[in-house]
């Protein structure tokens, strides 16, 4: 299954765990999580301190530079593609009784880094 | 299953999307591509702009610095290996109808940091 | 099934590649390793030269500052969180006649930024 997501900065952390718990269809396995986007990435982190997402943002926006590659000649995008590939397009969480397996200080983020743009976010089941 | 690229350059980013999409035989799940290499790694990101994959390797090459680190007393390649760790050994594809759900500017790249060499790539099934 | 390891330093790479192999219980199909942590990560890698995992550790040291980002003022581990969402929560290992499918340099590494802490390990199993 899948949903969407409107997000509403250039470089945004939306922490997107309640959707995805709700829609927890397995007792025991795995579910990914995926976004079929070249500009935008999942992670796990914490969001008990909102101030942290963030900081993982700040520090992405340190690390890659804006407006220096070959690829911004075209798009002007080619930082949020570099960082789709350092943090990734998809996480694995374990299931077990119908609840991911999350840390007490784990929630599941969608990262945009190219917005404000309508995002899809598909969730893939394995197990029963 | 698996299948093997010979890669041209030290660094090279080589595009995997066609190989994998003619060995997709499930109709519904996912598929994990896994490069059984230290050296090497796998990532989602876009072609159509054939510089794109270029810039991250770029971005790589400015990040990782070479023959600073202790490794590099034995093999001469610890950056290889710090990329690799960077970037991941694996990526998870959903599947629906025999199709991989890759977004339109999305392509699975095999991502050589030590090369030229013989590369491994498994495909695996997860549903039917 | 999981188990738990406890680490000994601040920052420590900890193979665990044996703990895994011991556990595994189907013929085909693929292994998820999962950290249920938010500072703490899975990495594979090579462990033939024990440097290259201190290496690794130094870069990411050297990549990401301490002490300086908003959400050290409640925790002062902001540093670990952020190289956690750099190396990832978990890996996919393929399973071949109840084998791991692991190339000849490549071990599976729980990745400790904030110890000395117990560390539990999630694996799950996908086919039979």
């Amino acid at each position: 299954m899948d949903f969407s997501i409107n997000t509403n900065k250039r470089e945004e952390f939306i922490d997107i765990t309640h959707e995805i718990e709700e829609e927890i269809s397995i007792k025991n396995g795995l579910v990914n999580i995926f976004v079929p986007h070249a500009t935008a990435a999942v992670t796990i982190n914490e969001n008990a301190d909102p101030n942290l997402p963030k900081d993982i943002n700040d520090f992405l926006n340190k690390l890659v530079k804006k407006g220096v590659w070959m690829h911004d000649k075209i798009d002007g995008n080619a930082d949020a593609h570099i960082k789709a590939s350092l943090i990734g397009s998809s996480v694995m969480v374990p299931v077990e009784n119908g609840k991911m397996q999350l840390g007490t200080w784990q929630d599941i983020f969608l990262c945009e880094f190219d917005g404000p743009r309508k995002r899809k976010i598909i969730i893939s089941f394995i197990g029963k």
